[in-house]
């Protein structure tokens, strides 16, 4: 018997409760386990911490509510990590738990209790919290659905924090249709939450509406060998899924994770609850209470240091996402013994959170799913990854992965699909043009096989040539393909400079669009760009510019940097 | 002879860089001042600090490259409060500035040599930064244009940090005409400065296009008697300027100031430059030292629990904004003699610093502009504030202010202007309509008198129906003005229900747009909240949402909180 449970609420309780919910709500009678950092109206929210056990709370947490709210009934609180400090699910007072597939090895953790009522089909649907991967990795060590949304979406009023500002109310279900629903029940902007962030009412510069090209690491990731088995048919599955798969350096963001525990970010742990951390009892689980004690010591100069360090890492990191629109990564490097656990408690976590801890601390969202087994029997666990403020999309993409049922989103009345490869691109000095006549970004694509990019000579910005030349490469070209009001179009058209022109382009699955071409007489003395597979990345071969710059006057060169006589790297450190 | 100079270029020099000047270029032999915490290549940076004074910055900072590229001649850097920590310009080895209008009154600082350089004719161009209010209270006691903008906007690469991701570089100029080719050539994402932020292509949620309402302090502040009577002259004066002048509760804003000096925020100043503060000697200001060392002993978890006390009154502080367009304070609370300075240098500046340290905390643009004299002749300043990326709409509030040209946007043909005066507000549930059919805030406006405003009875969201029927109050109801593309104002009403229809509305000024009425007949059955001014106060009497929510379903209350028996304000402090 598994101790998921710190408390079950009264059949009769939730019979009523079941009783009470609106049969129209979008999760009428819908039974949820709670997290125990969560708060329930009228019961105690320990975290895991028996000491807690004696204070009942007021009010519901704001995701409990809303949740209540769209007819979903409450049945009991679950075991976690002790203060959602740890991934493994055993660092816990009320006992430890086990993946429900092998008594040996470990649930995950922090929401370890919440992905077990899961996966083992007690509830269909459950709250957690992830703030390293809290939701994510006992979601993939439990064959299930974990959703951690961008933060501040979910109100976190009512959560006793791990670390503020970084902590996020996840759901973990069987499936992502399950998890939807909930999702749009929790996301509301609520003005008691500081950390809460209203959605956008349109998609962030960068991000399709329809995701179909994903990142996978440029190098082999330091995997457990069950684990690598596993990982390797998960990318030959996501070859096979979506339209491209283009490796990227993932580095800075393997170097953000690392700040969460060996950064400052201790700190803010010791900040929300290290008052509750003296004096020492049985009550306190004594892997957390060491780690967080550290927080305590951490100099003030040191945490605005980490602030700076990870300001670098996130500018860094973002360089990936110009032309993809998710990253898929393993959860986990291994799935640990409880065993493992208990011979090396910090060292086991620490390896566990690698491809988890930066999400939060890079402001990205994350979806994690089911990837089969691995040779062992063992469930394993992928996680497609994005910019803030993607859900949407990526939900879709998740579901894509999981085989359930995506509707596209319709090209409403009075628009055209129109393919751009060049100055208009998301971020490029006339991308502009095309948000501020409404237009969305529909999908990122490449053209057929057959295509010649040119940068064309002349004055004033450089603009991109494509012409269908018969003799281009059988990658193509790469190209955003834009949802463009009509209105827009003409005046898309009424700004196009000779010899550029809109045509059909073929796109890499056969589907012609609109785009902007070039006349092949008109490309005569242009520079042939083809080899670089795109206009950004013939741009600017090293990195992606953040955003947008409009600086057209600006076309002389910088002056060559003055040499110093007298260079002293201390006092210059600053840049 | 003030010590306004702590570097002036050889005459030669400036000559051969005019001449090398593009003449086409924006700010063609423009030349221009730098603050001495700014690298200029092949010059030292010394912050006021002599000890630097032996190393040559090896490259321009970013800000101004920009402005060499645009154009613009670098003729020395400036004196300032040493590492930019003051904001009364006494505080450099280099000797005291003070005020061009007065020999006992202080320059304000930090950028002081900046603001004296623009005040007393030597350059039209001078850059400054802007961490608590450097760049504003200079130009406030020397009787010129301060421009703040946004956070990120302007690269601070090869600036001598003061506080990391606070600090922002600022234009000194006597107009804002001068300051806008300055401000165009300096906004520019730096992918090497990790604090640097995109313009985005549309302005955000919330921003009026047009500025026409600002906010005023609805209470006395604690001014000095002659800064008491100017700024009595400047809210008179505004009366007489915008459409409307809104009281507002501005201690939010007034307490996150107090956390820049009060708070954790020293230790990101000994994070900076600490390590120069040792060993002591007469290259070190005595004040600043003291102040900066206070930063190496303030703890890790104290600055994430000043983070979230941060977040907590940037939250209740957004409350201003749903309203209103821009927020005018004056710069200081008094204009210190340079023998009040020596008397009590820290007190003095800390009171100096009530109404310009927030403003990069809480993510603000800001304009520093003339208002006049007091009743003894010194110059008085009074500053313009908005949200984040409100920059291009403030400037031209500024420039109104200045009596300077200002060219208001264009309607392009193809859209039209429509009043919306209830859930098509911005933040509210059916923005997302004008937002997503390419719309834009163009104004925020009242009605004309004689318009009564309803809730509308019936199911689904509350909907308002706005009546001219004649008996309504002469203040109007609030609407906002949007410029929505002829095809979105199609689509608008196919979603319309009855009674609602769109018909001529006329506004505050006259003028009459296009707006959401309701039939009169429509509206026998409905609740008449005229009184509450308009959609949104009658909404949520005590506070504005703080952003979209869309939730149609969730039309039952939430159920009342359970008693707990047995509160522990300790344990829950978390919420």
């Amino acid at each position: 018997m598994q101790p998921l449970w710190t408390l079950r609420l009264e059949q009769t309780e939730v019979d009523a409760a079941t009783r009470r919910a609106d049969p129209a709500a979008p999760l009428a009678g819908v039974p949820f386990a709670i997290k125990d950092n969560i708060d329930l109206a009228g019961h105690p929210t320990t975290a895991a911490c028996p000491a807690l056990a004696d204070t009942r709370a007021k009010a519901s947490a704001t995701a409990v509510r809303l949740l209540v709210e769209a007819g979903a009934v409450p049945v009991g609180k679950t075991n976690m990590d002790q203060f959602a400090t740890g991934l493994v699910g055993t660092r816990s007072p009320y006992g430890a738990c086990h993946s429900v597939a092998s008594p040996a090895h470990i649930s995950g953790g922090s929401s370890s209790g919440s992905a077990i009522a899961v996966a083992s089909g007690l509830v269909p649907l459950a709250l957690g919290t992830d703030t390293a991967g809290s939701g994510r990795v006992p979601a993939a060590f439990n064959g299930i659905v974990g959703v951690k949304p961008t933060r501040g979406l979910v109100s976190t009023t009512g959560v006793l924090p791990a670390c503020a500002g970084v902590d996020c109310v996840t759901t973990l279900t069987r499936t992502v249709s399950a998890a939807r629903p909930a999702l749009a029940a929790l996301t509301w902007a609520d003005p008691d939450d500081p950390w809460s962030r209203p959605v956008p009412a349109r998609l962030p510069a960068g991000i399709a509406a329809r995701m179909r090209v994903v990142a996978v690491p440029d190098a082999p990731l330091d995997l457990d060998p069950e684990h690598r088995t596993a990982w390797a048919a998960a990318v030959d599955r996501l070859r096979g899924l979506v339209a491209h798969v283009v490796p990227v350096d993932i580095t800075p963001f393997l170097q953000a994770a690392t700040l969460l525990y060996e950064g400052p970010w201790v700190a803010a742990r010791y900040a929300a609850f290290g008052h509750l951390l003296e004096p020492d009892g049985p009550h306190l689980d004594p892997t957390v209470r060491q780690i967080v004690l550290r927080g305590r010591d951490i100099a003030g100069p040191d945490v605005f240091a980490g602030l700076e360090r990870l300001a670098t890492l996130r500018r860094t990191s973002e360089a990936v996402w110009p032309d993809v629109d998710a990253l898929l990564l393993p959860v986990t490097p291994g799935h640990p013994r409880l065993a493992d656990v208990a011979a090396d408690p910090l060292g086991v976590n620490a390896r566990l959170g690698q491809f988890t801890n930066f999400a939060n601390l890079l402001d990205l969202c994350a979806v994690a799913v089911p990837a089969g087994e691995r040779p062992d029997g063992l469930p394993f666990g992928v996680q497609f990854i994005a910019p803030a403020f993607a859900d949407a999309p990526l939900l879709d993409l998740a579901a894509t992965w999981c085989g359930e049922p995506v509707s596209p989103p319709p090209v409403p009345p009075g628009s055209t699909l129109l393919a751009v490869a060049g100055a208009h691109l998301s971020g490029l000095p006339l991308n502009h043009q095309l948000v501020g006549g409404g237009a969305r970004l529909a999908f990122r694509a490449r053209t057929a096989a057959g295509y010649r990019l040119y940068r064309l000579p002349g004055p004033g910005l450089p603009r991109p040539g494509l012409v269908r030349t018969g003799d281009g490469p059988a990658g193509g070209i790469a190209v955003e393909v834009w949802q463009v009001p009509h209105q827009a179009v003409g005046q898309l058209l009424d700004t196009l400079p000779g010899p550029l022109g809109l045509g059909g382009i073929t796109l890499d699955d056969g589907t012609t669009v609109a785009g902007f071409l070039a006349a092949e007489h008109g490309v005569r003395d242009a520079t042939d760009i083809t080899a670089s597979g795109g206009w950004r990345a013939a741009q600017s071969p090293d990195r992606a510019p953040p955003g947008l710059c409009v600086r057209p006057w600006a076309s002389r060169p910088s002056p060559p940097p003055v040499q110093s006589d007298s260079a002293d790297t201390r006092t210059r450190r600053w840049r």
